[in-house]
């Protein structure tokens, strides 16, 4: 049985026979494929977005889902959660989708589970069903020719998961990551370049990928404001003028302070088309470990 | 592609055929005309009743629904409603059922959308699946034959977003609309006969609607008790006597506040009915938007 | 029309019908016995294990599950639950699965829907299908043969309502109950044996099932202590022992006081196999009340 912990979970070969499946969902033809199949989601951190996104994946696709309202659950009575998955098990679901704001701990689950995990976000490490639908996203749009495009990945490439699932994944396809963030939300390792402005790379940039500010912590720690933080990381069309790159963000987005409103609203920006690819991606996911 | 936000977005003869439907969806013999679809319901104000009636016509047609449990979605984290919205769309549902306090919201919502709106409330403006299942409740009643028939609603048709989608619709079949209600709550416009005390107008009356007491509002501004509210508003086996009139209620009731227990048992009180045809109303609504 | 309220609801003919159901139900072998049916969930006490298993058992027969979030519902609006479930009724639902903290409440709802109630927990009263799945779980151990098999209930066999079930019900079946407790929880009647400590008995008993201790009562109330209850009533490995006994819980468990972790991984223990049977059970229920 195969879990869905990190991107590398899945060979290079595993992940094109993903995107195959993705690519015909997208001509969202009826079909059953998971009929009779049950899928819950357990999200102890609320994302109404992914989870709805993995939820119309699964229905697409035949499926059942069940999701736990995990604020009101068990875990509430003192148990813990490794005995509240080894209850839902005993359910015998056919696959748990887990977001939790702990590192690791869908993979520590595995253990207590006969069905495939599905890791839907665990604190700063990883998010691999966004970062697929990332580089879903920019296969399509260079037509499968990753091989030597520059990414810059811009915003707090430290305590994001898009980030660290992203810089895992995108190098295998050839693509070149930077990273682009302030000296406090810099990534702590040395085998990116990082730059302080985007303006340095500019100029090399096939695709920018925006990362979402988190709101509450910046304005009051690192910065005296959220426009101070804009000034130098809002992509614009000023940063981007009329050069051939395509803009990238895991959503949702701070208008104006990750994307200006104008730059989100130019073709250039695939925001929406990821969301779409994100539903397709997650079926495909969905169906490679439940039908396996 | 045809939206509901008012009852005036379909013309009679559409009504027409919604109401076959929705005597069709009443012998609850299974089918799965809308299988495979996707109904997305997203609700920013609360209204159990009214979103499970949608999520059970939805499933009787065999479609799935993914509710938004709005309270905890993106809109926390900074996102406008357009963005949300934008989002759904872009994850492809085949409906989307939207109620929010904000008269209009839904109809300006319509530009951001490939799929139909539902607008299942807007502030004081529409409810027009409400209206739509009153009608019918009506013309099942009385066979057909509305023309010259006499409506009293009371209560506070002011700021009641029922009393105005039905004085929309009703007059269309020829039904005659009367508003009863305390100057406080009095309709502002002239094209309707008002009364302060429903027993001025009783004895010519074929249908009485009750509305919804917002109770927490009277209680202190207007009225000294709900009480006071009652003796003057509350429909009683008194008010009604012997009549041959039949009651609508769009539920909650305020028992003993808008209808008496004892008139509410009455076979001339409708109210459960209504409940019934709703489903029927809202099964035969999402047939025709979605499958056009 | 059958409801479910409490286990007596069944005859023992009929409990064996429903064991042959959840037995074949465990084989996992998808089906649409339900299809086209609406299960209403209507839990006023929460529980997501119990609504899980419930919302498991209808999706796995092809049932189509409407959960009502009762917190937000029109209760709140001043609406009683008679008048809730009276509404609910008249959407046309195949069931109505009821939680509530009132003692009987279910019961005296049946007289407002034309559907089966299952009664999913009320107050200290009842708990049939969790009952059905401790019996099922028993009979299955023992191969059919409960009759003269010993069972010791321990913990507060006075305010709990699987302890009230398995009472009323085991004896049927010829089990010998036996009630282990502290003073404070003895249970008031005379018809079963009653014990301070299980060592008075464990050499006699078959089968021990753990009660879940109420966390915030005890500690204040009656105990000093968690740990002062834990020494005479936890089930662990000293007591156990080696003896040919097996151990059930409703859970969730509170590790180390209600059972220790060690005597919960012994294979003696059927937590987790409750759990699965639960989810049968509950489908063999339905099944029942839904189609005859």
């Amino acid at each position: 049985m195969q879990h869905l912990i990190r991107t590398s979970d899945f060979s290079k070969e595993e992940i094109m026979g993903i995107f195959d499946d993705a690519r015909e969902f997208l001509k969202f033809e009826p079909n059953e494929i998971l009929k009779g199949k049950i899928i819950v989601t357990l999200f102890f951190e609320n994302s109404t977005r992914t989870r709805s996104s993995f939820e119309i994946a699964a229905k697409r696709l035949g499926a059942e889902v069940v999701s736990l309202d995990v604020g009101t659950s068990s875990t509430n009575k003192g148990e813990t959660i490794f005995d509240t998955v080894a209850n839902i098990n005993a359910m015998k679901p056919d696959a748990i989708i887990i977001r939790h704001s702990e590192c690791g701990l869908p993979e520590s689950l595995t253990g207590f589970v006969d069905c495939p995990i599905i890791n839907a976000g665990d604190g700063k490490h990883s998010h691999p069903t966004q970062a697929l639908l990332d580089l879903f996203t920019i296969y399509e749009h260079f037509e499968g020719k990753t091989e030597g495009k520059k990414i810059a990945i811009v915003g707090d490439v430290k305590s994001s998961r898009v980030a660290g699932s992203n810089r895992r994944l995108l190098p295998r396809f050839g693509i070149d990551v930077n990273l682009v963030a302030p000296d406090c939300f810099k990534y702590e390792g040395d085998e990116f370049k990082q730059y302080n402005n985007i303006n340095e790379i500019i100029d090399e940039l096939d695709i920018i990928m925006s990362l979402r500010t988190q709101l509450e912590r910046h304005n009051q720690i690192y910065f005296e404001s959220l426009q101070e933080y804009a000034k130098d990381y809002c992509i614009t069309n000023e940063v981007v003028g009329d050069r051939d790159i395509i803009l990238l963000h895991p959503g949702p987005v701070n208008r104006n302070v990750d994307i200006s409103d104008e730059m989100l609203k130019d073709p250039r920006s695939k925001v929406l088309k990821q969301v779409t690819h994100g539903v397709a991606i997650r079926a495909a996911v969905l169906k490679k470990l439940i039908l396996k």
